[in-house]
């Protein structure tokens, strides 16, 4: 899933570029080509299908030229996460009508890969034997109010597969806390193992408005007739995530732990936890940098350039070619705030 | 004189293209194009001569084509102001015996134009008639310690010009408050009005050694062989300020008080009290901006961009194609150590 925008990590990511495209780390590729290459070890390269909207179909062929024009699912319109599953479900069921599938979104960070791969595998694995939504829980290392979570009941098998309670949206700090030190409650992950058929049974019964659309197109999918059923019905599905339509209300849901580093790089306070600190536990991403009784600072500027910095605490100091933006970090969440006003004022030049 | 090199106003003023050549306001003309600019209103163009250090001759030539090489004076090496004034002064007699020349800084800013060519005519006159050294003197709006004070005897003629007292350096805070109040004291601008033959006696009178030198050119200057006698010549010559060497010590200096609005750009504070500001006394130089929660910053951006400000107070924020430089203003006059610092840490690449 390669779709989204956000506008958090303006002016990093843009409307025509958003963060899954964006090398946030300077190594060379986006996140969306991480993902690429992480699962291409494991999974072959006709086998890996993005589903994205439609105005970034030049960036995804730009960016995974090796991906042919049928392995790109074009989304006519935005309609959250479980219309787009249940549109590559029936693409993939009409290619392989017993496929097991990994879905993931594409602008996570994911590491000690190995474990990943191997995670995954236990995964696949485990839905050829039985027929469960398996979902990927993360062992909370602290008590974030970021990620929703997920409840699992006690014991579980030896593969850390355990059967899940329930699943919970951002808690508020209180919550978080006593989640996290319960012990029962994982980050949900947002990516999904399943056989093609556990996951379309769950649409017919838990969502089947999307269901019954998804079926007119039977005999459509992966054949040149494909592009335009989607363009006429798609826009008319349900706007619903998977977690609200299905995960929540199903009765087969299990997890399995990752063994694995995650974040969804959602704020970049998350991007600044994870990333290589100095002794002031200043960031710089990608530029050249000294900072000079400055602390706690995530500087990121295009490769290559130097920032100098004195005085400054607790800030986000972000530079494209064309914008700079300066803001606490406390106040991160407003960024999405200040691009709308930015809109107001200046046109979508800077959008 | 275009032949300062100040790291001041790094990263904005590079070793290669100093504060003279650039474009504060994003008028459209840099500092020297400006004064050319103002000059010529009344001096005509084969009469203006720019003296400079010999690595900025081909940015001279491009910023003001309307100079031929015999209009560009270059300094083989750094000597400060009395030896440069000392060389214009040798060329400029070789071509006319009895000129009268306005010697000023080219990186100055200068406001109500039209007064200042009126005092410059005014000066001009003065000493067609009197062999004084005159010098220009800005009525102080605020007790400065960033400026050379001059104190004049009291009274005066009619064109507000007046018998010099003394020369002081840049006084400390109090002394500062006392020379403000005062009402006789003037902030020294560095523009000189003089007779070539009154300068280069007083040269001849408080700096011989210098004029001793210069006289040993005589019959050169003007010609073909002025290049390799300054080459070698110049470089021998004493390093001292005009102030220091001659406007100090001599007994016929006088001084014009300005009517036009002054400010010698040395600081970054100082642009700032020039600049337009909004109501939270922000000030955006060529960029676009939008300030939240902020105040009294100075912000320059190259022309065009946008910059978004949250929650900073007092500080300095220049970017340029390579650099970010953010520092408090409180701590401006620290930059060039930074830039000393910076060429310690990776060359001089950002330098």
């Amino acid at each position: 899933m390669g779709g989204g925008v956000g506008s958090r990590f303006w002016p990093f990511s843009r409307e025509n570029k958003p963060k899954q495209f964006l090398d946030f780390f300077g190594t060379g590729r986006s996140l969306i080509q991480q993902t690429f290459d992480r699962f291409n070890q494991i999974i072959p390269t006709q086998n890996i299908f993005v589903a994205t909207n439609e105005m970034y179909a030049e960036l995804i062929k730009e960016q995974i030229p090796e991906l042919s024009d049928s392995q790109i699912l074009l989304e006519p319109t935005r309609r959250n996460t479980a219309p787009c599953i249940a549109y590559a479900s029936y693409h993939i069921k009409a290619i392989n009508p017993n496929a097991n599938i990994v879905v993931t979104p594409a602008d996570h960070l994911i590491l000690q890969e190995h474990h990943f791969l191997k995670n995954i595998q236990t995964g696949l694995n485990f839905v050829c034997k039985f027929p469960t939504l398996l979902t990927m829980g993360v062992n909370p290392n602290r008590p974030e109010t970021g990620y929703g979570y997920i409840q699992t009941v006690e014991g579980g098998t030896n593969d850390n597969i355990q059967e899940v309670k329930a699943f919970t949206e951002k808690p508020n700090q209180e919550l978080a806390n006593i989640f996290f030190e319960s012990g029962d409650f994982f980050w949900n992950s947002g990516i999904f193992i399943w056989n093609v058929n556990t996951i379309i049974d769950a649409f017919v019964k838990y969502l089947p408005d999307i269901a019954t659309r998804f079926n007119l197109g039977l005999g459509k999918y992966n054949t040149p007739e494909e592009k335009t059923f989607i363009e006429e019905q798609y826009p008319m599905c349900q706007n619903i995530s998977i977690d609200y339509g299905i995960m929540e209300k199903a009765d087969n849901v299990h997890m399995l732990v990752a063994d694995f580093g995650w974040s969804d790089l959602g704020t970049w306070g998350s991007l600044h936890d994870l990333a290589e600190k100095d002794q002031q536990h200043n960031t710089s991403l990608k530029c050249k940098s000294m900072f000079i009784e400055s602390s706690n600072n995530l500087v990121a500027l295009p490769e290559g350039k130097l920032a100098v910095i004195q005085g400054l605490e607790d800030y986000i100091v972000v530079a494209t070619d064309d914008i700079l933006l300066i803001c606490q970090k406390s106040e991160e969440q407003r960024i999405k705030h200040f691009v709308t006003d930015i809109n107001m004022k200046y046109g979508d030049e800077f959008i």
